[in-house]
């Protein structure tokens, strides 16, 4: 019996995560494993990507977590870089590559099939949005494209469009490399996973590092000449800019598999189940090409992080390879560092609460990180959201200095259990000087909240 | 009808949080409330003594959360301290205090009650343990005594007799302020709250910044002359001290309540409900004198830790007041800073989890505390006792540099909605570089749980 073969569309984080587990449940002889990739990078952190340009990270090959070569010699997986698949098809159990350095396509078949396309940034509908010096931040070559860019043309004046994470970030090492930075975004506060409350506080301390917000404006043009970016239109204003940077976001890139008859859910991501199987037979979705389910609110939910790319290729992989293992859903949590600040949320913030038809109730408490009579004790807010009738936290932000982020990884796992803010007064989370103060934010914020519940009730 | 009177006994974290509470749930009209504290101190952290001791902190004062004159201006609650209860007399319903400064003794009736009345610093029964120079590191007094040593007598040589946390932090606190230290230990490894494979880490850092440990060694004498320590005899040799610091553990300090007839444990803790309330009636007791639930071992335990004090207080103070508020137990969460090492644990250890009955499995799994690439990156061992047959997590282990421990947090949380492994896989957990590699250690470890439970299974 001849060995089966498994095809991996996509050789990023998911991807190649599928690939790895795979190959660790069952041998070459058994399963072949190919994974086509049409960039020239396997398995790294896009994530890095603003800390590669603001030069905290020196090398992009630091952001490598395994190249081609590793694959194959560690575990056979044959890797083929600057292939892109172009079509898959079902019935003949074969996908069309093209190879993008040699030209040429060609039919490779499959037994089975993963399908980890990843995500397509958002461009604005408008033209220019292609000219020299707009770049979107989304695959290495993105962020090498940019620090060439950075180098080649002495960019004086950068705007970036999006006040996302992404864009935040570039926005911070763009000031750090010397360039005038604006930010445009269509919201009233950037960090729109925030409320607007606690997004405020973001605004302040870009405004504070010199970065130029022009918040509720979107983009209507850009200038260019040559070829090349020269200014970015907005209904107020016209802002000069020899460089561009595209935050807005990105959505699943789901359009192979949706050309090949899988289905594709309202988010634009691929449908699956909690194994990671499509409703194609021996098809298998990772990463940020496929939507989820969001555990707190219950809708489908597409999100591009690389964490979630990891796991739901880890369970791909396994079940591909004949094991069990699932992928429950989300909690939507998310940390970013944006200058002096740590900021983070889990769960549904109000609009999203209140859009998944939630009545709720929400605290703010200010604290320290740390005992307040020790050394490198820093300010920091942490916000609650929970229902109103039962008290069940829905949702957390923070926003602070030096070890205030993780602390929403405890409020994500409560939120996972579903505990309400009265059942969260009395964990026992750990207490030191140099950690916590004697009651940690998180359980100040859950009595604060279970005392306006009490009161509400 | 004139206004009850509730009568706190012991004005720390504990009793102060009671009283606290209570006020705010019933004014002053209503209830009176009086505290009697026998040292000189309110409502102060005695985790900070190290700290103030190594200088980290420079007021003793730094380290008092609420002074009498706050709570009776603020609150109006009538904190009297040097003011020892001696007698509870429950028929009576009445203390009989002590004046420690005028001297003389009077009764005082009460209609509630709250016990909190501390722990009591183990001493090794042998003669000289009350000399000159031999300090226990319990109340504010001690920490101002031990100050005073160093200050006066410029000891050059201090033994800590005992490896726990208080006993490490003292040790390290005493190396920053110039002294040759040397810890005797019975156990085979210092912080024995680990298993000797995370122990051996700190055993290791201690050494190297100087300290000489002494372990499975017990204290046989002290030598002493003029009324002052002069050495510290082991089986094994007599090491020459100016200072010696008990780092020995305490036990709860439930003398009063017991011969009072309240029902005290095993533990020799104070028997109380969820509420806080004793078997007597009217009669509540918080802190360290009291005993109560471990959450995964099912035993009753007694845990001398502020954040428990300060949250059973709260809990006895709300209940005291009318209200309601439980204390639902521990899982025995710990954090402390030992040299360059961030330690943390919860649950049961190894050696915890086998006398509870639980045939475990562990794993250790070593990672870093940020992306490998992100500036500031530092390694961590985190290692998890899960049972076999189901995977459930029973305890934890962190031993790392900065930003290391409070990912305790999240252990402790998912070991109180008692997850298995295999769950805790799915976690969604803070991701960006500057916070975590896009496996969180902790799920890095759970990943390998579930791996072994299979395997097991």
């Amino acid at each position: 019996m001849s060995a089966e073969r498994l095809v991996v569309v996509g050789g990023d984080a998911a991807g190649m995560s599928a690939a790895s587990q795979a190959r660790r449940r069952r041998p070459a002889s058994e399963l072949e494993i190919v994974a086509f990739e049409r960039g020239h990078h396997t398995s790294y952190s896009a994530c890095g990507i603003p800390y590669f340009i603001g030069g905290d990270v020196e090398e992009i090959d630091d952001l490598v977590v395994r190249t081609p070569a590793e694959f194959r010699e560690q575990q056979d997986i044959d890797v083929r870089i600057r292939h892109e698949v172009v079509e898959i098809d079902l019935d003949r159990r074969a996908v069309r590559v093209r190879d993008l350095e040699a030209g040429g396509e060609r039919w490779e078949g499959f037994d089975k099939l993963v399908v980890a396309t990843g995500a397509t940034p958002r461009r604005p509908p408008i033209d220019g949005a292609d000219a020299g010096g707009v770049h979107g931040v989304q695959v290495l070559d993105d962020g090498l494209a940019i620090r060439r860019a950075l180098d080649e043309h002495k960019p004086r004046r950068a705007v970036v469009v999006g006040g996302g994470y992404i864009g935040l970030e570039m926005a911070e090492a763009l000031v750090k490399e010397g360039l005038e930075v604006s930010l445009v975004d269509g919201a009233a506060q950037p960090m729109r996973t925030l409320d607007p409350d606690m997004g405020a506080l973001i605004a302040d301390a870009l405004r504070g590092l010199g970065v130029t917000l022009h918040l509720e404006e979107t983009v209507e043009a850009f200038e260019t000449s040559d070829g090349r970016i020269r200014a970015v239109v907005t209904p107020g204003r016209t802002l000069d800019a020899d460089l561009v940077v595209l935050g807005m976001g990105v959505r699943p890139n789901s359009g192979l598999a949706e050309a090949a008859g899988i289905a594709v859910g309202p988010t634009g991501g691929i449908v699956t189940d909690r194994r990671m199987r499509t409703r194609a037979e021996g098809v298998w979705a990772a990463g940020d090409c496929v939507q989820t389910r969001h555990l707190v609110s219950g809708e489908p939910i597409a999100i591009a992080l690389g964490t979630h790319a990891n796991k739901q290729g880890r369970v791909a992989g396994v079940n591909a390879g004949g094991g069990y293992a699932t992928f429950p859903g989300v909690v939507g949590t998310a940390v970013a560092k944006i200058c002096h600040f740590e900021v983070a949320r889990t769960g549904l913030n109000e609009a999203e609460a209140a859009s998944a038809g939630f009545e709720t109730l929400s605290v703010t408490v200010e604290s320290t990180t740390r005992a307040g009579y020790y050394p490198g004790a820093t300010s920091m807010k942490t916000k609650l959201v929970v229902e109103k009738r039962s008290g069940r936290l829905l949702g957390a932000q923070i926003v602070g200095e030096e070890n205030a982020a993780k602390r929403i990884d405890g409020l994500a796992i409560a939120l996972w259990n579903g505990m309400t803010a009265e059942q969260m007064t009395g964990l026992d989370l750990g207490y030191a000087p140099p950690f916590s103060p004697v009651w940690d934010p998180v359980l100040i914020a859950a009595r604060k909240a279970a005392e306006r519940v009490e009161q509400a009730g």
